[in-house]
């Protein structure tokens, strides 16, 4: 806030540039070819500003240069500012006898993929999250800290082709089998990092959908995946009399609630996992590891079983969007990090609690990640750019958000236990 | 990004309250007590900073003073910028004979509760996303805009109880339809603005669920409906043995994927439609109504199926979540958002496609919506605060979304059809 | 097995009437107009036969007049025998004070619709699955018998229907709220014992469904809902620009597992429960409550959620499907019933578990209950016929087979406990 | 009927049988350890029959001696007689150059695993359903007979084994992948013909799944899956830190209906289709492909969309049913049969219709297949025992399914287009 080093369009190239709309002479979605991109945002603000009668200072007030979102968004007004804080720190995967304090994201046969202690960064505008998540993460912390796995990982796209009929349906589903490494080739030739694991194919009548599944290392990767399937659709036409109807078919599945995601992942699987000792789940969260089990079988497992759900949590969903914000993933693919089980048992008188998200689409280099607030909530966690090895600091980001998510969950079941939600809210709520 | 208001925190003071954590004399949290907002977020910075090696410049300078965000967040550092820009302007709900070209939201026993010509703002990092609505808006423009209906509304919460057989289950199911006055009394003396509709009981075993459905205006309403159901829990704790488990059973069902919520929706289930000449789906999408329905169907519709899928659609999570975000509603609810079903056919000739949100959680009051930036992306679609009547607003706003979220679907199967999703993001994207 | 009232076709007869199919002078499903029906059998025996080289002699071997099964079936060719046997006896909703021992089916404020002691009988090829279930009711009547409600009760048939777009679709629903004394009317007159109870409206783009929800008394009652509803939609389509596209439009849902149906039930909702004293748990299981309830968690709350299950159950479909076939059920109608909740806890050092059913689609009048080895089934629980108020034989089926599935469950999550499923089978199974 | 080898019990050896039961100097399970299992049968019916008042004369007809029914149940008292029809003949797998007429079943590159013509078994009390599946295949047959193909096969068990946390559940992911020769050996020795084809580990916390996927050939092989996977089991448990909480996790998933088995698919994957000259739909359906294809995507995809259905079809159950029964099937398992989609679309002016059946587990040797009638509903397609090569009779009754599934489709969606089904039912009802 203090010096900005934002640029400071110049108010009448803006209005020429906005009059030159007005009068049909360019088009609304052009003035980047035709200004600087700030002064085209403010050419547009006033367009809208006239048309809605809006005041659009705020939007125009953003804190870096137009022209470094130009690869994230078209007819840019501005920004959306979205309070961001911090939660923790806490420790993540550090055993009895580490001494690292520090942090470190790194992966290896004997550990996780992130280390050490960590604040994690939430944007948000729904009041209490943090204050709940911090209370949890202190609680883990007071345990000893999380621990954080990712068990499996790949980023999927699945195009629909149509054939005659099924006969040449189970035609294709053979040679598909015999020419996985033909589509691999394909595939991998339009990529310098991505690797093809595998190919499954369904068929449903005279439709088959191919599931290609990427190693995409650090990059969320479907862009990556939907461009060498693109090629590997090539061969499959061009071997086959299958046509492509649509490069994604919607068993990808993206940006939508699946079980085919919450069975087989997208992404990353990750789960998170503490034990904590009765002491402290009486002594800091005033309930016993007894309620917080029975509210979990209760609410997590038996009403979301009978509402139908896929997500069997009770708001993995806040701290998985608060992170995503911060950290610059796509906000639309909180979809499927909902796709959470969470669990409650009682060990020897302590209390178990674990999430695991099947279908946690992250990465730490594209997309959102370079924008000048998103980089600065990856160096938080310390996961910004491409990881060593390869794909190290996308795990390390997931791990983290899982440790959110399980620290969001013990606080939210100890609440409920403690019937303080609606109290909690009105303290520090809306 | 002239002339920001925005107050310039002293760098001293900063300092200052930042050493009093190092020395244990302060917690973390509490820096709000003992400085101002954007004092305190300036020591944060330098804690986090310190601790992570993150620079935080960015994440500082931003836009509206820290003591604004109050109710929106705790441990607050700054905030995440998101860029956003506008699609359209679109026609939506206007008659032909209609003249109306400036829009206003209304609501009335004849037509939608927007209508006129409108600019949709949308904050994302997803690049092509905004280029890809706008493709759709104009082609529905160029149709005479679209249709859109708010056809279900109501915010609901489901607390858990539990009682000691199935015996005292069905007491508590039978106790409930005869005292529903006694709930609705109780639930509506903690609220001003909001109505009970009705409560749903659901047994399974010896666990109870209520679910509490509220007219809650121009709120997205979680809030409220939590407060009023805890106020009729404590009824039913009252007057019957049933105990009160946690206050959200998850049959609600919030930020989970679940089927009550496609089904029986929540929020508004809202849908929106039109119908495109042949002649303006050849010219402008440089595809055919048959190929667009054949896509939906083997996409969305089989695909989905085959995915065991909550969402028959392309990618009405990515609209939702660009709308939500520049507009101030919750993230986490994106997730109930893409509980959505389009529909494409041939008609005469021509294309019909329609978008169905089963459960799309919006208001234009309180939440993020107060916000600088959100508060004048409401301004855009012209929806600021409360509606006349009540609820009028909100309903416009869940209207807007639909009609976003037609226009991408069309755009993608239209897109898909052309088999240009790779290179248009090669053009357009990361 | 004994003296058969069956009769005995004259073979010369069958053979005549089967030449005159094979001369093309009758059509095959036409040999009922031309002869008695077990000739009828008899002759369809010798041409399938002669076609497939199949002898057929087992299939003729069947025990009651082929007129019997007219309304049953077409093409007869004889009968499927499937072993039929029992298990129990059981008591139900018993009171410790109570000294009936004989059983009867009622209905009343004051308790479930069935009481006593009961025999249930299956019919199954499935090895071992009546000494499971017998294991499992041997202890719950140890523990002084089961529990069972039914706690919501509805026949549903749903019609779609296409309107010009979502104005009308808006529209329709309206009319729907404000007419539904007309349609209660006209779907009543179609039934002498039928009721309407209610009708609630869904929209997907210009397709409204609307699920008309019937009391049908102790008919599973399915006919009588969809020539009710038939009736219903004539009066839409009259009144409404509304075209019927089909009389069930999927969302009743019949014969296929659907959340709708888990979630909002259909035929009888119903749950069975018992609380085991620790001590028969030790000793009549061999295992622990605790044992029973971790496993119950896991498998059939956590595995059937990360399965995408709608059923959370060990096997209620196998006591489903093996009642069913007993007392005339219809067999395609278990895929509703295994939409059903498991739960297990202890309770003060003691086992509770419970089953609840959510769409149990049961009746003791018509369909296959006329026939005679399954009038006899139902005659074994004493439910044969029409209930005493009516509704209240079909009651008592549906808690019978709760009850049954809750024995079966109890005892396979004991017998997984010991595990000693594989050699259980190895022992009794096939 | 006619002349009925079963055993006729001596009336007195069953009274004093039954008298031992009476007097407490026999348990009522053991009477077949004292007495031929026809008399044993006897004795029970005399023991229920006066315990409930029940006549049990028909029950006792059955036309097998009672000891053949030893391995399918315990507390045998008769057998339950459901009515056999059959359907067709109808043409399957045969190109249009072939002159085989009298059918089939075998399994090679070129062709599906059934070839010819056949009859149909169905067992059922649904009266008008072979009526409706008969004028469906009447209707497949005019346009050459329907193509099916067997597209995917595995029978799956899943146990569910706990560790310690997240740490050791990914240490047994890795395990699991390293070590699946040495699984498959033990698997393997258990049985003579099954071969474990794959094992996926899924993670839930420190609950780890394991699916256990297998050939097993022309068994439905579901107790092979299971002693397999239990020896598997012990491998586990002895080579790792994992105990073996439940044999079935669920993840299998057995009759219970799970998103699971409709994506990965369970038993066999089989489609079946066919493509019917608009003329035969036009003369023989009454109807028009536009209108059915209509129809299928309002009811069967949209309306189940709108349901939360994992069925996307209109009665495939009601086939499956009746099939299962008539060809000694497992009753319970039709619960999965119904995750079926059905897709019709016009193709040149045509109509093409197809039902994929994702997880059909059927067998032609064990359980119930051995039994008489039973044996005989196998005879009529052709696929009794053993197949050549091993698997192929299997396979060949999974493809008869589906063409009766598909037929039973069309035939529904006509006759919903026709608005007939409630007069259908009327005419030929119950």
């Amino acid at each position: 806030m203090t010096d900005s080093a934002a640029p400071s369009p110049d108010p009448e190239a803006a209005e020429a540039l906005a009059d030159r709309v007005r009068d049909g002479d360019l088009r609304f979605h052009e003035l980047e070819d035709h200004a600087d991109a700030d002064t085209a945002t403010a050419a547009r603000r006033l367009l809208v500003g006239e048309q809605s009668g809006a005041s659009l200072d705020a939007v125009g007030d953003y804190a870096f240069p137009a022209e470094q979102a130009d690869p994230n968004i078209e007819n840019m007004i501005g920004a959306a500012q979205i309070p961001m804080g911090v939660v923790g720190p806490v420790t993540i995967n550090v055993e009895e006898t580490s001494t690292s304090n520090q942090g470190a994201a790194h992966s290896g046969d004997d550990g996780g993929a992130l280390s050490g202690e960590h604040y994690l960064p939430l944007a948000t505008t729904e009041g209490a999250l943090l204050a709940s998540v911090n209370r949890g993460l202190s609680v883990v912390d007071a345990a000893g800290g999380a621990r954080a796995r990712v068990t499996k990982s790949g980023m999927t796209r699945a195009p629909v082709f149509s054939v005659a009929d099924v006969v040449e349906a189970e035609a294709l589903v053979s040679w598909v089998r015999d020419n996985e490494p033909a589509l691999k080739e394909a595939a991998e030739e339009t990529t310098s990092h991505g690797e093809l694991l595998d190919v499954t194919p369904y068929v449903v009548g005279n439709s088959v959908f191919l599931r290609f599944r990427y190693d995409t290392k650090d990059a969320m990767g479907m862009n990556m995946a939907t461009i060498a399937t693109q090629a590997a659709c090539d061969v499959v036409e061009g071997e086959t009399t299958a046509s492509l109807v649509a490069l994604s078919g919607n068993l990808c599945t993206d940006k939508k609630p699946a079980a085919i995601n919450a069975v087989e992942g997208r992404g990353r699987s990750v789960t998170a996992d503490v034990t904590i000792p009765r002491k402290v789940v009486e002594d800091r969260l005033h309930t016993t590891p007894e309620a917080i089990a029975e509210i979990n079988t209760r609410k997590n497992l038996v009403g979301s079983a009978k509402a139908g759900s896929l997500g069997f949590n009770a708001h993995v969903a806040n701290v998985v969007a608060a992170m995503f914000l911060a950290t610059g993933q796509d906000a639309a693919q909180v979809v499927e990090g909902s796709n959470a089980i969470t669990t409650a048992e009682v060990q020897s008188g302590d209390l178990y609690v674990s999430v695991s998200l099947a279908s946690l689409e992250v990465g730490t280099v594209g997309g959102g990640t370079k924008l000048p607030t998103q980089a600065e909530g990856l160096d938080i966690i310390g996961v910004r750019g491409s990881g060593d090895p390869a794909g190290a600091n996308a795990d390390a980001l997931a791990e983290a958000i899982a440790v959110g998510s399980l620290a969001g969950e013990l606080s939210l079941l100890a609440a409920l236990g403690s019937r303080h939600l609606s109290s909690a809210h009105e303290e520090l709520g809306r």
